[in-house]
């Protein structure tokens, strides 16, 4: 594979080069945003939407962008023609900048990287996922910063449930996992996902759409430990996996994965309405 | 002045050159601790205190450290005879490091830098500080992370409030500053701090120390709104600040700072035994 390229603060350079100094408040003290869009057959997929929550983002904690929205999309346009990789995933960081006194933000460091990734396989439908939950809320779940301290620290525990991933959970009502966000199909097939202290994924705003548009019914509102036992499917919904079921959460098990389902149906209206989002992408 | 020097992975360079890779976890995922040590006199203070504290940080994020404590011990030596600077922090930082998928930790970057730091005026104990409190509960509250997030964000808020400072409190109990703890002194002249979910701070260490060698009587345990109502005073300790009074809790007003008070006894003792701890240093 030929040396990656990325962008940082309105240079060119490769990916292997890229540096940010030390004293910069995304690594002295945590303080940065970023956004992560899959690149599907050269097209950024929902591009507008994921730029629209990476300046609200930036809003939100206060770090002024340099870059305007069509100087970003000519960005992410060179790059994917720079990198040439047609699947793969790009992630537009923003960290808090070089402070003088470490706690004052002056001037953010922008970050523009592409990676591989590749489409998200269908046979990840087949197996599902098992989910452990572990009390925690995240703080301003709504902004899409660099936290991750808790998800990353948890991986080691997750492995040793045999789990797949970790849902968190506060008071008796789940929120969302560190990368993807959390539904239920209730038995008269209503699609319910948890509507607060969450981040509101593109994939997940994608879906809601698609599923109203399909026939579903789809409700935003508290769920509750009980409501997961009550459900006869459930299912994460993420960027880079599009919606994998769940097999089972702590010791809750559903029945397993078929065509039948909420879910594959979901599964297959998403698929479709990628599909001519890619095909529409100028 | 001259450039400062620091020290990265097991070379010393600049520090104006001093950058880590963008991929590193401590800014991709802000998973990353440190600690943060005051030089007074060109002697490294507590500095057995703050690597112990170090150590287990790293211990408890599974951050693995190539160093030993002599290394690092020898570092902070070089720094202070390179740099020449008698008063001022050394910061010892460790981040996640590079990660293939974004989210494994493999091998930390170690970081540790110096800049000027003045020791504290005393003319701070005369104005001492309004603060305002916040419903927060940091998490990992026991480690040093790099986790500053709310407290960054928080900045423009204190200010306008006419607040020096942010005491965050969780269901009518309070906890700590974002780089301070706090203290309360009871009507009877007993001294209480939070024992619990607080950021054990190495000045709050020696200083309960300190307190019951000079005949306080010294408790950690929950602290109250109501218990910060009733105390007669209140201060703030921290590494670079010492001890500073606190004048004002929200709408709670305490006495002006006088010299007969508890918090300017302790404040003398502090001195006394940081001057000694000076003295001793080898």
């Amino acid at each position: 594979m030929k040396p990656l390229t990325c962008y940082i603060n309105g240079t060119y350079l490769l990916t292997d080069e890229a540096k940010l100094p030390v004293n910069d408040l995304g690594f002295q003290r945590g303080y940065g945003i970023f956004d992560f869009l899959r690149v599907d057959g050269s097209t950024p997929l929902y591009q507008d939407d994921h730029l629209d929550r990476f300046f609200q983002s930036a809003q939100i904690m206060r770090l002024p962008v340099t870059e305007n929205r069509e100087a970003l999309k000519e960005v992410i346009r060179q790059l994917i023609k720079k990198n040439e990789l047609p699947h793969s995933g790009i992630r537009i960081m923003l960290s808090g900048g070089p402070s003088p006194d470490g706690y004052t933000i002056q001037q953010p460091n922008i970050a523009i990287v592409q990676a591989p990734l590749p489409a998200p396989p269908d046979a990840m439908m087949q197996t599902g996922y098992k989910v452990v939950t572990f009390e925690h809320q995240r703080q301003m779940p709504e902004v899409k910063t660099t936290d991750y301290l808790m998800a990353i620290w948890l991986q080691p525990w997750v492995k040793e449930q045999g789990a797949d991933d970790v849902l968190y959970r506060h008071n008796g009502f789940v929120s969302e996992f560190p990368r993807s966000n959390f539904f239920i199909v209730t038995k008269k097939d209503v699609i319910v996902t948890p509507a607060d202290h969450v981040l509101k994924g593109i994939t997940r705003k994608q879906l809601i759409q698609v599923a109203r548009q399909a026939g579903f019914e789809v409700e935003e509102r508290p769920v509750s430990i009980a409501d997961i036992a009550a459900a006869k499917e459930a299912f994460i919904s993420s960027s880079t996996k599009r919606i994998i079921p769940v097999r089972q959460v702590d010791e809750l098990l559903f029945a397993p994965y078929h065509a039948r389902s909420a879910t594959a149906k979901l599964f297959s209206a998403l698929r479709r309405h990628e599909k001519l989002t890619v095909e529409q992408f100028i």
